[in-house]
């Protein structure tokens, strides 16, 4: 909503010159015509409308008997409320070969998003896959990986088909140390990889014997003093309450993780003291500095929050929004696994020096998890010094959380938000409301180069496109009471 | 500014009855007079209005000549640009008697505050006197410590007169570890005691066989392996660096130190852990939950930002804030070292369960040196977290911060505060500006019992009462150009 401020002498004129008595007027939809009345002397409200599900008379229809159907209504409602009594519980560090089946054998790894074939993927996971194939002592070189992923040689699984998460590229092979957590009330357990921290990451595409040491020594001594850590914790290391305090200490928890790396860090800082010989003072070296720790612990409590709701029949909540930077996909509470898929968004964002829109990757990574748990883009309004990295304003940041707030089943009971008066963050996205208002859900996240072997070269803001929402709410059925 | 909202009838009569024609009014100062009118249907704003100097003529004729005095406002800028300019470099960790001449030799103490004798001290004070005899060994027991105390056996000392600050009671023996902080820019050093952690606290009052034995490893264990980790350490440890970002983190560093708290063990931890035979590990056990911990750190800091404000001629800026528990007192720039003092009052918060108003002590200890730096209650609009622990809502701590920067000469260039749009939190308190609008500093604070021998009982807001500021406006003298 905003008052029109057109100055052009013409429009005046079209509206009949100015007007004798003062006339409040609310425009409704296309902004222009309010200007004419504004030009003339009213007070014009343009308010923003589009027609509900594009204007396209079918899916129209369908929307609106989706949207009138107590049954849905009841599984949302059952569907959020299991979103909001998973646990996160950080239980152990241990290689993925361990914890994930279908790396327990043979060259396979998992990557990020809906399916694609290593041909078709993007220019940092392709690199994500290389550089996982030389870490594992797959390939001789960087062709020679290439080759086989080509050739088929290297089997490529999604990640959510495996309880994980990774960001950008998420490639998670047999030999990386993988967190386990366990979500007790829902009887999951959900997996993620360790952040590589900023700068030159594999996840971001970047490759060179920098990245392959920093990998080396993640699965040598990261991984290992950190499980010992971890199982050793006076107390259990609940992920979910570092959320919720890091929300109270200007995290969004996607894109900034200052408060809860450094919370996490401070948390394990004596058990990895007392593991010294397996690395743990190496570790504590490495974390001193690594704001970006805490992303993939966001992820895997975001995933087992969301996969706690997914599976309710006729739930029209979306579950899992994931990109493999080619395409982006969502899954459907009430629909399974099936993904419904559109090319994926590009990222409006602020660029390193010497990068810019040119050269970044369309939105990649599974991190959108945390938008789908009602983080990230979600809880902007938590983190208002992230514009300085992300771009915006902190009211635009205020606005954006009200703005999800209109597409989600509800808020957060536990997650609050200081600036809105300790209002929960918006979660649980009804794709009908998204289809109905056509309100995109935003993402705050990293800007990955277009090319293998760069890396991260910004930050910003996205959307889920609604494309993915309209095809997946063609896929719904209505419910007969 | 608020409405009027009494609907009292009489009052409607006495103005007249019901107005035949709407009316606006602006009543200013007393709020009673446009009760009337607003019952008779006029629409009144009531401001808040004093007059100056609280109708004191001479007082006020001396504030109008101080106000308009060129040669004060240049003092200002200057004594304002020093202040800013300090820098805060944690350097080592040492026993006090070795970095303070005064506890050097024989039983030497330091206290919070304005002078004050044993016998007028409050509870929590004494206690503290008590407990640090008994952990230097002068005394055999309490009563013993207490008789010492009394007959001047033990001489006592003011913190500020000797670069030191301490919370609460703020007691420093001899023995004690204090941190060393150096300002590079303007050449000082200060120094501040180790943060007991919440709790049964000696700077609160409590004693026992529990708070001696803390005592004792934080002197014999925790001072020795910080130090180490402290010199050792890869980067400089920047104090200003560490608030700068906490505040951007939801504290305001007196009263909330999460944020602050985290960051520094995480910085110190790898050197704590390279030290554990000096008790590095257990000094992360204790860290670990220390929320408070950041609280000593704010304060040295801010005492060197003050101090270097300190003694400009003609200026006006509050330098010194503190109190002993019975009495507030202040220090002026351009009035040295002298203290004016007013009755210490009362503190409005929040109580642990179990206790209530009729139990809490006065306000007290060195930490309103943080607000005399433009934090604690004057940052309190970055801490929208705080309003559970000290009481308020999200809008008033905002409003008590733009409030604060009513009263001081500029704002921080460097402590920023999102909620404003990352405006500075105001800073450099300007007498005449408090006795002008008798608005008088927000503090916020602990609350100790008044007793001795029990501890913290709550948390809330106070200020520093008129009397100090104009009892010092009476000793400036009016530069001649």
């Amino acid at each position: 909503m905003n008052t029109a401020t057109d100055t052009d002498q013409s429009a005046a004129s079209a509206f009949g010159g100015m007007l004798a008595e003062p006339l409040d007027i609310v425009n409704i939809g296309v902004e222009s015509f309010g200007a004419p009345p504004a030009q003339a002397g009213a007070t014009v409200t343009n308010l923003q409308w589009r027609p509900p599900a594009g204007g396209d008379d079918e899916l129209g229809m369908k929307l609106a008997a989706l949207t009138a159907n107590p049954i849905i209504q009841k599984a949302n409602d059952e569907a959020f409320e299991k979103m909001l009594s998973a646990r996160a519980i950080l239980k152990d560090v241990v290689p993925a070969r361990e914890a994930i089946d279908v790396l327990s054998e043979g060259k396979a790894l998992l990557h990020a998003g809906p399916p694609i074939a290593f041909d078709d993927m993007a220019g940092p996971m392709k690199a994500g896959v290389i550089g996982a194939a030389l870490l594992e002592g797959w390939a001789q070189d960087e062709e020679d990986a290439t080759r086989q992923a080509r050739e088929g040689k290297i089997s490529l699984h999604q990640t959510h088909d495996h309880m994980a998460v990774g960001p950008m590229g998420g490639i998670i092979s047999p030999s990386m140390p993988v967190m386990v957590v366990e979500d007790p009330v829902n009887g999951n357990t959900a997996f993620t990889n360790l952040n590589e921290g900023a700068g030159r990451a594999l996840r971001y595409g970047a490759l060179g014997e920098d990245v392959m040491k920093r990998l080396h020594w993640i699965s040598e001594r990261l991984g290992p003093s950190l499980g010992a850590a971890i199982r050793e914790a006076e107390e259990p290391i609940d992920l979910r309450s570092i959320t919720a305090q890091a929300l109270q200490m200007g995290d969004e928890v996607h894109s900034r993780n200052q408060a809860a790396s450094t919370m996490t860090t401070r948390e394990l800082a004596p058990g990895l003291a007392r593991n010294a010989d397996l690395g743990g003072i190496e570790a504590l070296d490495f974390l001193r500095t690594n704001n970006y720790w805490f992303l993939n612990f966001s992820m895997v409590a975001s995933k087992l929050g969301t996969h706690a709701g997914h599976n309710v029949k006729h739930s029209t909540l979306m579950t899992t929004f994931s990109r493999n930077g080619v395409n982006v996909g969502i899954r459907v509470s009430g629909l399974g696994d099936q993904w419904f898929t559109s090319p994926a968004a590009e990222v409006e964002g602020l660029y390193f020096p010497g990068y810019g829109p040119e050269d970044a990757n369309p939105d990649i990574g599974d991190s959108a998890i945390t938008e789908t748990y009602g983080l990230g883009g979600f809880a902007l309004a938590a983190a208002p010094a992230i514009v300085g990295f992300v771009g915006g304003t902190v009211d635009s940041a205020i606005r954006t959380t009200e703005e999800m707030a209109t597409i989600t089943h509800g808020r957060h009971r536990e997650y609050q938000i200081p600036t809105l008066n300790f209002k929960g963050s918006p979660v649980g996205v009804d794709i009908r409301k998204v289809v109905d208002s056509g309100v995109e859900p935003v993402i705050t996240t990293g800007i990955a180069h277009k090319e293998p072997g760069i890396g991260q070269i910004g930050a910003g803001l996205t959307v889920a496109p609604l494309l993915c929402f309209t095809e997946a709410l063609k896929a719904l059925e209505i419910p007969e009471a």
